[in-house]
């Protein structure tokens, strides 16, 4: 799967701020970059440094008045889809160190709190058929709409308003998976079956000693995403982190299979 | 069904505090007061007020270093338990004035968020046949628990911990029903089968021009409770609201069949 | 001050639904309706219901498709400004019973969170004087805005923000006020010096035995304000709660002295 | 200086469940293990993995029906207090990849909403003299105590009631600074000062390319503080995380200068 991805930025800022752009994909060995340039409209010096976990990577920016960037790559993915069923449980004091904090509860993916609901809803499952199970439930429970009460929610608010967007669907399914005892980190991705095309997040769970993207909404599938961020919650995946005010003047993403 | 309820605080205030008491039983058409003495071990006088909607009485005290009540009542009750099922809806428009506050969300009932939950999980019912199904539904989906994660939480947390105790059966049904467009009030109440013995707390469904008594956790029945107070939710019904700090030193209540 | 109102309302619902609409100057004492008309394009009746406190009304309508609601009024405020601080203290126990509610917690008024910190920030102070003291205290803290991070949350949130808009800036005044034991309302009113024109929300306090109207925000003053509603906070004066989903088309709210 | 610790931890399970102990002092270079002994008392093996940012460890243990640990180590210190005015300040886009996540808010440092207050309240401040004002501030403002009316919020709730224990002050320090731009993190520790002696939590601010332990309690000083555990939040650096429920038998932390 080959695609090209298109992104256009144009904010502006009442007062100077630092910037912190997370929009590039992920050179990974499942995704190649194939070519890539991304152009920031700014009289500060632009420092890029490493994402969580190793993976992409974040830019600094210094916004005065107004920030453009202008992102264009070309990426093919080689992923095959995996049936999670078949995969094996990790018991978790097997599991790498870096991935405990995965299992732990974060801002928008309290799953503390669902403990009791997982092991009553779900008994008898482990590993991948949970995980499968965990997905499934997310994608029947939900309904895509940006209609929820609450914006900016997490998890808890999530699964008591029953619908929500990609993050909403996203965060359920990651805390879900923590109250089961499946470490689940959150993903940003650029994937072409988004409808609006915009940023898009994603979940992955570890199971068989390996990350496996999962798409709850069902917009997208593991072969054609495209990595750009991981992390606990939103907070980490998310493509512009403000340390200040901005307003919005135009946004755009395109994704397009080639 | 005559009962015979005592009640013992005994409670310290490192600085003095202005303190709310809602401990006695109403007196109403069905439930008739045979006896009732509380005494209060205060220097400051105590001054009772009518409780929300008219029901009940709250007795503000005056706390320095130790408040101890005492409150003794027996109290007969004559109320059918009636079968929500055979009672018919009220559209919303022909609702009485003071019951209209009682669809709207509050601290502890945010029922805003589970409009869309309540909609999809029991179309097609209305009237008494949706109350019950909203009955059997929190009966079903909770453990009785103190266990619960997060103390003090409201409907939303109960919702996704599945687990409580009364005053979160209270909460979740108060909730839904509102969610649902039945006016919902939460009460206080005594009642034998409480275990352990305790203030309880159900909750009332306006259905067909009345309030109905219901215990989501089926441990009292409509035909054996004794109202005390009522309100949007625990912050109205609550036995004691401290202007301040206070310590407990021992409380009992008790509540016996005659 | 003589004022005239002009409100239009225009919402689109992708399903039918009941709607609460609390737009009317209430007829009181101190507000002399002149000339009124409120016109509600639906072909369901409406019907109204007498609002909170027996202040002003609510009316309800079924909204199918679309819902147009046009309302003129013409109104005679005789007011006067009062002098907070001259205002003497009222003991809790003499409040009247209607007023209790008033200084508990609510959904967007935490005042419970506040005690301690009201406590230290205006020792000494009792009555106007400290009610004059927190309103002086908001409205140096705040800032004006509607740039803050989290829309529609409470006193707590605003708290930490320090900006917000004219429902923060009640909401947070209010819960200071409650933690203080004044009691305090929140206030839908309409107000001329409003920048930019929309629904207003202001506080009442209950000092010396009456409702004191205060804008926190400085925008209008008790001499100039028509209210609307009254109520714990926002989930009572809203000017339209709807029991479901809508879609804003157009909305105006002019104020103008005659 | 020389520490003697003793911990003493003993919890039953209703359920068996997986346990994540914290307990260990780290090994670090200002902090050399001269002995050590953990015994976890358990039928299942125990698994230890390193702990966040490579800091210290983690075990996993299996309980079932009981679980008791006992943990001794004698610590030698050496750190020197550091004059955190004196440190000075790091452009954003200078930070290691590593310590960009303690810039991002996180469940109980809520920093995005400190932001404008941060700004306004400590204008013209930078690097150490910003973090050391921000210590004086937390300090200052709070309270200690156990009687704050939410237990287990974050540091908004903390802000509000304006007391807390250990966490709360370093909760709240951590969010501020994060929200001044100046990474930092909760750290578990030991140290002698603390009354009534137990787990102890504080914040590390990063400041010219280090981190420095602050207390902003003021109980422990950054000389005598033994580091068990570094991360986001209280969530990253409990002594014990539970996948179930479990109930306090007997707990004791005792850590005596040598």
């Amino acid at each position: 799967m080959r695609l090209a991805i298109d992104v256009h930025l144009d904010y502006a800022f009442p007062e100077p701020a630092d910037v912190l752009l997370q929009v590039e994909a992920a050179a990974l060995p499942d995704q190649r970059m194939d070519s890539e340039s991304l152009v920031i409209h700014s009289d500060h010096p632009i420092r890029a440094v490493t994402g969580e976990d190793g993976i992409g990577q974040r830019c600094w920016a210094h916004a005065e008045q107004r920030l453009v960037a202008d992102y264009h790559a070309i990426v093919s993915v080689e992923r095959r889809s995996i049936d999670l069923k078949a995969l094996g449980a990790t018991p978790v004091r097997e599991l790498p160190p870096e991935v405990i904090r995965y299992l732990l509860p974060s801002r928008y993916c309290e799953s503390d709190r669902f403990e009791h609901f997982v092991r009553r809803q779900f008994t008898g499952l482990s590993g991948g058929a949970l995980g499968a199970a965990l997905v499934d439930w997310v994608r029947g429970a939900l309904e895509y709409s940006s209609a929820a009460t609450e914006r900016g929610g997490g998890a808890l608010t999530t699964f008591a308003e029953r619908r929500g967007v990609c993050r909403d669907y996203a965060h359920l399914l990651v805390a879900l998976a923590r109250a089961a005892e499946i470490p689940a980190r959150c993903v940003a991705v650029y994937a072409p079956g988004v409808q609006p095309a915009d940023f898009h997040a994603v979940a992955e769970l570890w199971l068989a000693g390996e990350w496996h993207l999962v798409d709850a909404t069902g917009m997208s599938d593991a072969s054609d995403m495209v990595r750009v961020a991981v992390g606990r919650d939103a907070t980490d995946i998310a493509f512009m982190t403000i340390f200040g005010t901005a307003q919005l003047f135009a946004q755009s993403v395109t994704v397009r299979r080639l």
